[in-house]
């Protein structure tokens, strides 16, 4: 067996978590022989629910959890923390904008920040879930100065599955037929999925499908796919973001397949012109030891082009909001 | 790639279903080379929500799954399945007691057990999960006279985890530790986790534990557990339910390891004097080849048959109350 290593999750009682903790602990995200310790944040208020959580898990009996800690206190649950999945932050209701929960959420992901800056591991791996996303993530770095901003990303995994899984759909083939989808952007309505390199069974998709089907039902389907999703359900995506977030933080610690990409959204570095700093999304490829490079020598044309430039505004729009926590 | 297996869950827009689905396909049950075809089922006025589940799987682009087929109509979920988890019970809400759950869920499992007889395959493992599981487990076979009684098993494993994580918990050990825990009947709060037999690290649990700590706490807190789980969570087990089905479908289809058993509410032969036909949780060893058999040569002390017996008992008078459905 070895080292155990310490996962930490905020908004551990939370639907998303839901989902997420008993597949972690179940050995999904680092396989059968990975121990694990458990540090489970939630709010004061939430902690007797977190209480019925913890119950859940130990009821499990599994063989790879070695503790759970449940707290309300940051600095508790992100001691010496490797991996960090940040899902605390209040969901998306029905016929609410993104912008409305970013008010509502910054505050939160200011003082997580600090917290991780004070005591997590020098080379923890911080996953934001919690919506606006891209935006938590900024303000959760720029909180933690003296952790390096590749320790940061904001999950896009979601909408590269979900851009996946309708490609695989128009094709007739299966997900894994799939290779090099992009998801550029904010995870937001304005992302960009992009199918430009997007390949099906090794053949270019763009030769597959038509321009039409791109722009009038490929692109608008993914970006809207999360308030869909919340029309049919009545609540929004738990069970698939968790398992986007397994698929994220997996990829982002053991590495990419040598002929794909995943899309992360990461500390931008002036790749694209995109301005340096943002979280913003990109192809990513990840060495076997956690290593990130964003993919950075694509053709990019000018349709693409404009809509990865929308998403850059708003991304900067939602920086200006949160302005006073960076 | 193997063939696909068919796995049908009935009452898949349900939230035991919504922590189960997931981790089927992602690979958890039956690893990652088997595909895997999934029928969903449920009542017509959940299709809506049903479907926003289906577009969550697909969001997923689970490399195993092959096809995922929602219906309202239990002979399309049923046809030609392989695996069954029977999920589709209204879960039991707080200060409700499983009696009265009874008569609402009868009728389902008849219409369930005429389904299965119909078309399911001749060598289904049909997994009841859906309170109260052990009769409607007996109401769903009475109803599939051509498939064998060895087709049906009721859920016994959230108890049989349940109890190895108390006792590993008094013992200062971990989960794997523990071996040869018993739950005896009914999966309610006349059911009787046994330790007579079960091991820590070797030794006899009974010499490392109080009796006073058996008959005080860890009985009634085995029996008492779901109602507890509601309490603190205000809603009953999903996760930990789905954990445990998932355990036991496995440990039913791939075999017991050699030093261990585990409880499964099976067709009752006799052993132990309990009435031949009863959906009893006896210990069970499975071969490789998924075989059951009851092991049936364990010494029972007075303590052990008074409470095995109360158990049987209410499962008579569930039988009774039922009886015009057999």
């Amino acid at each position: 067996m070895k080292t155990p290593v310490v996962i930490a999750v905020a908004g551990a009682a939370g639907q998303i978590s839901y989902s997420l903790l008993f597949r972690i602990v179940s050995g999904e995200l680092f396989g059968l022989e990975q121990p694990i310790i458990l540090r489970l944040l939630e709010i004061t208020p939430s902690l007797e629910k977190l209480h019925g959580v913890v119950m859940e898990l130990n009821d499990c009996a599994y063989p790879l959890l070695q503790k759970v800690i449940p707290t309300d206190d940051s600095r508790v649950a992100f001691k010496d923390a490797d991996y960090v999945f940040l899902a605390g932050a209040k969901p998306r209701k029905m016929g609410m904008k993104r912008k409305d929960l970013l008010a509502s959420n910054a505050l939160i992901f200011a003082e997580q920040g600090k917290a991780l800056n004070e005591v997590a591991s020098r080379h923890v791996k911080v996953l934001v879930t919690g919506n606006p996303a891209n935006t938590n993530a900024l303000i959760t770095q720029r909180n933690a100065p003296d952790l390096s901003p590749s320790c940061f990303a904001a999950m896009s995994m979601l909408d590269h599955n979900r851009a996946i899984s309708q490609l695989a759909e128009k094709c007739g083939v299966r997900s894994k037929d799939i290779k090099n989808i992009i998801i550029w952007g904010n995870h937001s309505e304005t992302q960009y999925p992009d199918l430009h390199h997007a390949t099906v069974k090794g053949q270019n998709a763009f030769a597959l499908v038509e321009d039409e089907w791109i722009t009038e039902y490929f692109i608008p389907t993914v970006q809207h796919r999360g308030a869909a999703i919340i029309g049919a359900r009545g609540l929004s995506s738990a069970a698939s973001a968790a398992n986007a977030a397994i698929d994220q933080m997996r990829a982002w610690t053991l590495g990419t397949q040598n002929n794909d990409w995943v899309s992360m959204a990461v500390f931008a570095d002036g790749s694209y012109g995109i301005e340096n700093g943002l979280f913003y999304s990109f192809p990513v490829r990840v060495s076997a030891e956690g290593e990130v490079t964003i993919v950075s020598d694509l053709q990019i044309d000018a349709f693409s082009l404009m809509r990865m430039q929308v998403s850059e505004r708003e991304l900067k729009e939602e920086r200006m909001a949160v302005q006073h926590l960076l």
